[in-house]
C-alpha cells in the first residue's frame, strides 16, 4: 500500500483559537482523514524529533505532503537536505499553500517563489486548464472556494512543466494554482489553496485533487540511471 | 477493462515475404499479442470496410495504436477526421515509427513531421532522459536493438511536452524516440522504433513501452469543459 | 529591413458603423499605424484577390498579422496551405483575438481553439507572468483594459510553450492570453486581445507587445535542415 | 553596450602543461578573443579576490559565462549567493561544459546535474533540434568536433524548457547539449562542449552558438515584479 506522510508545521493551530476552531486536529489531522480512505497515512510536524523526518520515516514514505508557514526558518537544514536528496531518488512532494515558501521548494526550483498575497476573505475559481490530466480527474470546469487569501502574481517559479489549475480571486488577481515539476526522479506538484484561516480542506473538490496528486507523484520503479565514468560499446577503440 | 484498437495498415505483410516471415500474423498480430495480457484488444487495418475504424470501434476505444507506411495517402479524410475527433474528446492514441507521416499524427501536431532516415540495419540505443516517467517504468538505461531502420533529426514537430527517449545510431544520428503530447482531451504518445523488417515487436523492452504508454493515455473521467457564450458571476453588471 | 503583413478581415467594419467609428480605416489601419514607426508594413483583406496573399507577397512577408471573426469560413483553403507552409519554412505569425478559430491557427494547433465568450465590456486585466521574456519587455506588472470581450478556458489549445499573460476578467473567468508557439522554422504568438467595438489597437501597451511580438517572430537565418534519405558515416558498414 | 563577464576556475591551465599549449592565455583568454568583437568583456578567476565578482563587476554585468572543473568546493558560498541573486535580478548566465557540476547551476536547477563522462578523444556531433531559435543561428544541421570528452545521459537536470542541440558520441552515448532556462528574470543556457585538453572553443561554430547565446541571455527591460501584500480593485469590500 501507498505511504504518505503528512508535514505540518503545526504552529498558527496552536497559537490562534480560531484556527485551532477549524482544524482541531491540525490541518494535517484534516488531510490525514481524507487520505487515509485511500493511502497508509502517518503525520510529521516541526516540534518533533528531528521534525518527524527520520531516516525511517522518510525511507519508508513514498509521497510527502508539505504545510508549513510561520516557521519555515526553524526547519533544520539537515532535515531539508535529506527531503531533498529523497525528492531526488523518487519520493513524490505535494507543496500546499504557503508552503511555497519553505526551504525545501525554493531548493527544488532556484528561485525566490515569491508572490503577492492578500487577506481579504476573497472569493477563489480555481479554473481547470489541463482536462487531460489525472490530477484533475473528477473535478467540473472550475473549483469555487467562497472566501480565500488571495496568491497573485508574479509568482517567482521556474515555468512549470504543467500548469492544472488557474485561479482568478474577487480583487483582480490571477495565480498558477496547481504546477508540476520532475526534479531528479521524483515529482513535484505545487497546491495554492489552504490557508489556515478558512475551511479549505473539507472541500470536497479540494480533497479529491489532493487525492489524485498523490496518485500522480507515486514513484516509479524504473531501474536507476548509472552515473559517473562510462565504457563505451564494444570495439570503440578507446 | 481498458479497450484497445491496433490499427495496421497491413500491406508490407502482404506483399513483402521477408516481413511476412517476421510477422506472420501481421504487425498487428504481433502487437496484439502482447496487450492481450493486460487489455482488450481488438484490430483494424486499412483495408477492412472504414479501415475497421467505424463510429461503433471508435466510440467502444481508450486507446488506439496506429501503424502504417506505405499507404498513408489511401487513408479516408472522413475517418481522419471522426479519429481526430474521438482524440480531442478524449481517446489515447499511441503512434508507432512510419506512423509519424500518417493523416492522423499530421494533423494533430500541425507540422510536417518530415524526418532523415536510412535503411543498413544499423544498432540504435534508446536511452531513457526521463527516470520519473510512468511510460519508461521497468526499463534500465536504455534499450538496444541490433538492428533496425535509422531516423535522424531534425524531426519536424512540435517541441514535445514530455521526451522519454533520446535514439542513437551507429551511423552518427541521434532522434527524439519518445515523445508526449496532449491534444484537446487526449493523449498522444509518439514511439519511434519498429521499422517492418525487423523483429523489434517482439523485444522485450519494446513491449514494455508500448504497453506502459497504454496504461497512460487511458482517457481521464473528467467533466467536460464547457464553451461558448457564458453567463458572469451573480452580481455582475450585465 | 522587415516587412510585415497585416492581414484583416475587414467585415465588421464595412457592416457595423460602431466599428467603423472606432476603426476607421479598419482594425488593420490602426495596426499598421504604430507597427509602420518600425517595420516596413502592407496590408492584406478577404476582399483582395487570393486574399491578398499571393506567392510574391508572403514570399516577401517576414512576420505575418492575423485579424478575422465572422467568416473564418471564407478563407480559401489553398491560400491557408500557402500561409502554413510559409510559417513551417520560417515566416512569424501573429494571431490577433478571434483569430483563435481562423482555418490556419486551428491547422496549426491540431485542435478545436475553442474557448468560453461573453460581450459585456468587462474589465480585463492582462498579468505578465513571464518576466524575462522580449515580448513583454516594457510592460509593467499588468496591461488593463477598461472593456473588452471576455474569453475564459478552457482554452482548448496545445499546452504553449511560453505563457507570458494571463487575464482575469470582471465576471469570474482567466485566459492564458499571450502564448508561444514553433511550428517548423516558424515562430507563432497568440495574443487576445482586439474585440472590433473597442479600441483595444489604440492602447500604448497593446501596440508595444505587438511590436515586441513582431520583432520576436522575425525568422532566423540558419541553414535549413536537410529530410529524406541520409548517409553515415565514413566507415559504417553499410 | 552589452557588458559580459567570462569566469574561469583557470586551474588545468596552471597544472597541466597539455592544457596550456592548447589555452595559453587560459579558456577565458580564449573565449575573451572572439567576444571582444561583439561585445564589452572583462575576465574573472578563482584566485582573483572575491574570484573577481565583486558587487562592483556583477552589478555591471549583463551576461556571466561560467567555465569550472576541478575546483567547485573552493568556490565560496557567499559569492555563488550573490551571483545567484542577480540571475535571479535579470542577469544572464551560460554554463560552459564542466560547470554543470558548479554551485550555481546545481543551485539554480535544484537537482544533482549528475552524468556520464568518458574521455576517449571520440567523435561528437552535435544536432540541431531547434531550427528557429536565435541561438543556433547560422548553424547548419549538426556542429561536429573532432574529438571531446563524451558526456552521456541519463543528465539529472530539470526538464530544459528548450534543447537546441542533442549529441552523438562515437562511443555510444547521447546528450542534450544546449538547453536554456528562465529563473526569475534571468535567462540561463547550458552548452556542453569545452573539455579543457581540446581546442573546441576555437571551432568557428562553437564560438557562433556562444555568441547567439551571450545576445540571446541579455536582461530585458521590463518593470520589476512587485511582490508581497497588495491592495485589491478598487470597489473590493476590504
Amino acid at each position: 500500500m501507498v505511504k504518505v506522510t503528512v508535514w505540518n508545521e503545526n504552529r498558527h493551530e496552536q497559537k490562534n483559537p480560531l484556527v485551532r476552531d477549524i482544524y482541531p486536529e491540525g490541518i494535517h489531522g484534516a488531510i490525514v482523514h481524507f487520505l487515509k480512505e485511500d493511502f497508509e497515512v502517518i503525520t510529521a510536524t516541526l516540534d518533533d524529533d528531528e521534525h518527524g523526518l527520520t531516516d525511517d520515516v522518510l525511507n519508508e514514505t513514498d509521497v510527502l505532503l508539505w504545510w508549513g508557514h510561520m516557521a519555515h526558518e526553524e526547519v533544520d537544514d539537515a532535515v531539508v537536505a535529506k527531503v531533498k536528496q529523497r525528492v531526488l531518488s523518487g519520493m513524490g512532494l505535494i507543496v500546499l499553500h504557503s508552503g511555497h515558501f519553505s526551504k525545501i521548494f525554493k531548493s527544488l526550483m532556484g528561485t525566490t517563489c515569491d508572490l503577492k498575497w492578500r487577506e481579504a476573505g476573497e472569493k477563489e475559481r480555481l479554473w481547470v486548464i489541463d482536462p487531460s490530466h489525472q490530477i484533475a480527474e473528477g473535478i467540473g470546469n472550475y473549483i469555487e472556494l467562497e472566501k480565500e487569501e488571495m496568491y497573485g502574481e508574479h509568482f517567482d517559479i521556474p515555468p512549470p512543466e504543467e500548469v492544472l489549475f488557474l485561479s482568478w480571486f474577487e480583487g483582480g488577481e490571477v495565480f498558477r494554482s496547481g504546477c508540476t515539476y520532475r526534479r531528479g526522479k521524483g515529482k513535484v506538484f505545487y497546491f495554492r489553496p489552504g490557508h489556515e484561516t478558512y475551511p479549505t480542506y473539507y472541500h470536497k473538490d479540494i480533497q479529491q485533487v489532493i487525492k489524485n496528486a498523490v496518485q500522480w507523484a507515486i514513484p516509479t520503479k524504473r531501474v536507476k540511471p548509472v552515473y559517473g565514468n562510462a565504457k563505451p560499446l564494444e570495439g570503440i577503440k578507446n
